[in-house]
């Protein structure tokens, strides 16, 4: 049997600011693109304009650094205020050396900068000062409320998947891939334990990260540098949509030989 | 603009015994699913069909362990002759903990079991014993030789790339995504080092894994309990293709920071 999976990065999504209705944008360009959505259709969406839309931008010369941030740039050699916002998004500090500090973000992710991203985000073409794109404040409430626009808009109903992909740098590996940091309908986590192999042994790879797969294919399409093509749609996924959310992609702590 | 990746999971392969001609098999099930090789396709095969292809198989019964082997087994508690076969391909250990060995394997991957896996592998139907499966020797060269077979019998030549891509865990986050272990042909890491962002600023995420995310994107057609889908195609990529290997994506012992 032939099983395709089929991406597409959806055109023409213009450049996204504050107060940006991204539903209506998506629902816009999936036209253009000649796309009707169909149960079981996942759309994953890039952090940095689900952020922008949400309008969590900080503006640097704002921002008035502690104590504690100004001490902590001096050894990452970076902006005292950059240190700051990060450090108020961040739960917990897991390594730090000159320019890199990596944090468990509130959210619960384990990633560089707590997420905060200081390219590509001057709101209004503001070019007068930096500004500085954190997180979106729940990205699993956000996916929700895109799945749930997304969907009512589509005559008669149907059911989608959303996830927000961010790009994370890896322990052992070089290079950042796509991971899933919002999740709405979809397994995120895809239990298979108890399914036996073809010669009924007891899978040993139980638990896979379909979200993350999804989020590292879209980053694939997305690319880095531009923001022309933020969303991409997914259509053949060989797994049942279910609810779901970006939550069961984190290890617990205690659970964690790496932290 | 409108950009298509398609991953389609190719039809009818058998399941692989040692000494099989995979690139024979491939071209086969690729003609079956109307797919004729084009200039910057990219193949994705499953670990396990390439490591049984070559035979990587050793019989539990004929496995005598070592004293570290039997040693460490205890704290694993695991087989002590699966322990021997993990400690011949490992290069250090990483961590341990009862039932999880994390390595950096022989050719440089850090991951469980150093990648000897237990499930899924009776050769010529014996089921009379156990066997252990392992890596490629050489999953790049590997790779290598499978493009060099599948580019010669296009007629004209085309330029493909191969991955040969495995499960992984990771630290902290839940699941097992796929990873690239064996590269030819493509940029296995993609390097975006001073390409400006759409604000003039030198991107901050300056390095892409490539190879990973399409290892990853294909895992997630191939399954994990078959082995009916291990071979998937890929058109679309957007990037250009160039020789690379899956060396690229181990990041140097001294710069990372979680071993």
């Amino acid at each position: 049997m032939t099983q395709t999976l089929t991406l597409t990065a959806l055109p023409n999504i213009p450049l996204i600011q504050p107060g940006d209705d991204l539903a209506a944008l998506i629902l816009k360009s999936l036209a253009e693109a000649g796309l009707t959505l169909q149960d079981d259709d996942v759309l994953i969406i890039a952090q940095k304009i689900v952020s922008k839309a949400e309008g969590r931008l900080v503006k640097l010369s704002s921002v008035t650094p502690s104590a504690r941030a100004i001490e902590l740039a001096e050894q990452l050699q970076k902006d005292p205020r950059h240190v700051e916002v990060i450090l108020r998004e961040t739960k917990e500090i897991i390594r730090m050396r000159p320019g890199v500090i990596v944090v468990e973000h509130r959210l619960g992710y384990v990633c560089a900068n707590a997420g905060v991203d200081r390219s590509n985000v001057a709101p209004h073409g503001d070019a007068s000062d930096d500004y500085l794109l954190m997180l979106p404040e729940d990205a699993d409430r956000s996916c929700a409320e895109l799945r749930a626009r997304l969907q009512a808009a589509a005559n008669g109903g149907v059911r989608v998947g959303i996830i927000i992909n961010d790009s994370h740098g890896r322990a052992w590996r070089s290079g950042t891939v796509g991971v899933a940091i919002g999740v709405a309908g979809l397994p995120a986590l895809l239990d298979l334990r108890g399914t036996p192999d073809l010669f009924d042994y007891p899978l040993q790879i139980t638990q896979v990260g379909l979200a993350d797969e999804l989020a590292a294919a879209a980053s694939l399409l997305m690319g880095q540098a531009a923001e022309g093509r933020p969303v991409v749609h997914a259509r053949g996924v060989p797994y049942p949509l279910r609810e779901g959310d970006a939550q069961e992609l984190i290890r617990p702590k205690e659970m964690d030989l790496f932290r």
